[in-house]
């Protein structure tokens, strides 16, 4: 008997049947006698339909009453999940984000969380219901209907966790857990029966789809461990928590993959900390994020530098250093054409200088090169030819033998 | 320049060329320097596919999940309609039910409104903005999300312009007015340019589906007069409101048609008035509303019944009369067939006593019989056979010469 928030994504509640599945499930948790707050997204779909209506009038609509329009999503889908539990006898009852008291920031369509009174989720737990809560949405200071942004009712799920104290959080989404790899690539590719808060933001930021980081650091911020899991089985998911040292720990927890990654190169700037950082202050003013940075010495006391960025952030970058060189009067900014990203983390690379030496024995053993590198504490990637990615996720994948648990030494 | 409350049913906003059109509309009258309060239902289909998908989960839902879940309807549309008007330049500003102030009981499905502060109405109405309003939905006084039921986005209209003190209330609907008879029978039918709230009550209890009585009698309680209207063009409609005796009052304002009542016989109930009240509280208490009354003796001290009912209520009125027969110990209950009423209003028929002899006279020239007949002070109603509907509604109309105005001698 434990208290359990669940989450449901949206291919989950997508139709009829799939949510007469879903009651099942969470039917089947209650009868254990289990408290259960469910977060449910909306139906897969009837959010870009609502998108596309709202662009055939007006192609830059206002983010207040895109959240207002949104926001109907979820709330047709909670009261769906609540009238499917009572047809097979589970009492249950819905609440929309403002009942649920996810008090947000005023920031519309990507609003921040600033509070979650949980409002009156006890007292229906007491009185024996499974409260389905409205993802991705929250009520603002303002008194207005607000969404979360992308991966917006996994941070729900969460923070309602946190905010109810449950023993227990499950995000059910359409894979199986976190894997070593992913197992389209690799096929004896792992999953993982736990990782680290810090594993999976790594992960997350280096091309896992598995989650959002803003949600998984909420996690961490909070303490609030949670279980990614699929809908569609009954296999235990990962467990994702704070770091423990255990004999299990692996000196490499994954190998993750990004494809849509722009290497940048900006030539013939001035070679001086302050055209370098004027550069880089803007990128990040405009919310750019630009990773695996080389500077190098051109000629006649001009610098070159090359970086990567996300594909789809390129144009964006382009204009936004172009207006800098032409501020700074020399300089010009290209693209030098599409990289893919390979990384590899693991909390037990801290202590293991090795690490680095295998990952780059394992890529020129398999021809693949690579000058573009950057490292945390618990991350080395490397950014390759797009046509080398697969080949090279599987060189590392074998060579840090991550099909097999290996503790660390 | 004037305070104007407008309503626009689900065909006006049915889809992104229709949410265009009320616009165009809603910004013209707002250029002219007016204020502008606009409630709105959901796009006509939405309510019954949201309806059915809940039916296919369950088939008797839960109804406060019912409002959750049909709620989403208008909160879709008052932003869609916002986003439409910023397209084309006018400030305006969506409300939920709840944010509008629309204070209800908690009778899920047919919340009655107990209150409407208006919410933030006036002050976004000082800046200038137009402000859309969901029809159909409030909040309760336990903090939830409500719906009013049929004819809910009307009574919200007529609400939100007693509490804002309206100058104006336009109810945009898919017919262009008040007619003297359904233009479709009678084809010279005169559109009313006025007609008194009694009146209209009454045409809207004898068939007439241009609003819901319970609009009409909030209306006459709050004495908010209101204008029905068409939103597919721009001919005045026809205005409600209290009654004032001009020149212009017709003996008779109308006649109406009501296709789909069931003549209901009980026969051989004990002929007392015990037994009778019996019968009639029942189907009081069931919310049956029963017309056109007889009774007449039959054989040994008992007493037949014959009454009308909506033909849709039939089968209820059947099981609730069957029941009150078992405890009196003797009676049957069949229905005598369909019958259709017509029905003539007109608050000018009060001082005039020559009404149910004309329209008695004009039915038996055209060859129709009646033996069902009810009156009240502004109203006389007979049942005729279905098949001589049309011919009675014509030879009245002809009859009181309604094509034309014929003020009151």
């Amino acid at each position: 008997m434990a208290l359990i928030v669940q989450k449901y994504g949206g291919t989950s509640v997508a139709n009829v049947d799939r949510i007469q599945n879903v009651a099942a499930r969470i039917k089947a948790d209650w009868q254990q006698g289990n408290k259960m707050v469910v977060v449910v997204s909306a139906r897969s779909g009837v959010t870009n339909e609502l998108i596309t209506r709202a662009k055939a009038l007006n192609t830059s609509p206002d983010d207040r009453e895109m959240d207002m329009l949104l926001a109907v999503g979820e709330q047709e889908t909670i009261a769906l999940v609540s009238i499917a539990l009572h047809a097979i006898g589970v009492p249950a009852c819905s609440r929309t984000g403002a009942q649920a008291g996810i008090l947000t920031d005023t920031l519309h369509t990507r609003a921040r969380i600033a509070r979650v009174t949980g409002g009156d989720i006890p007292e229906r737990l007491n009185e024996g219901k499974v409260v389905i809560v409205a993802g991705f949405q929250g009520l603002s200071s303002a008194n207005e209907i607000t969404t979360l942004g992308r991966g917006g009712s996994d941070l729900t799920a969460i923070a309602v966790a946190a905010a109810v104290k449950a023993d227990l959080c499950q995000i059910y989404t359409d894979v199986d857990g976190v894997y070593t790899a992913d197992p389209r690539i690799v096929v004896n590719a792992r999953k993982l029966p736990e990782i680290a808060y810090e594993e999976m933001l790594e992960l997350a930021s280096s091309g896992s789809k598995v989650m959002q980081s803003r949600s998984v650091e909420f996690a961490q911020k909070y303490n609030v461990p949670f279980e990614v899991r699929s809908s569609f089985n009954n296999k235990p998911g990962t467990l994702v928590k704070a770091h423990a040292k255990t004999m299990e720990d692996a000196l490499i927890s994954g190998v993750a993959l990004d494809r849509s990654q722009t290497r940048v190169t900006v030539s013939n700037i001035p070679d001086n900390a302050a055209a370098v950082a004027a550069i880089f202050d803007a990128l990040g003013e405009a919310g750019l994020s630009v990773d695996m940075i080389i500077k190098n010495l051109g000629t006649a006391g001009h610098a070159n530098l090359t970086f990567s960025v996300n594909s789809d952030q390129f144009a964006r970058t382009e204009k936004v250093v172009g207006e800098i060189l032409r501020s700074l009067g020399s300089g010009s900014v290209r693209s030098a054409g599409e990289v893919a990203k390979v990384s590899i983390v693991g909390v037990g690379m801290i202590s293991h200088p090795g690490v680095a030496g295998t990952l780059f024995k394992a890529l020129a053993a398999a021809g693949v090169n690579s000058d573009l590198i950057t490292t945390s504490e618990i991350k080395i990637a490397v950014a390759v030819a797009p046509d080398k990615a697969d080949a090279a996720v599987r060189a590392v994948h074998e060579a840090f033998q991550l099909h097999e648990i290996v503790p660390v030494g």
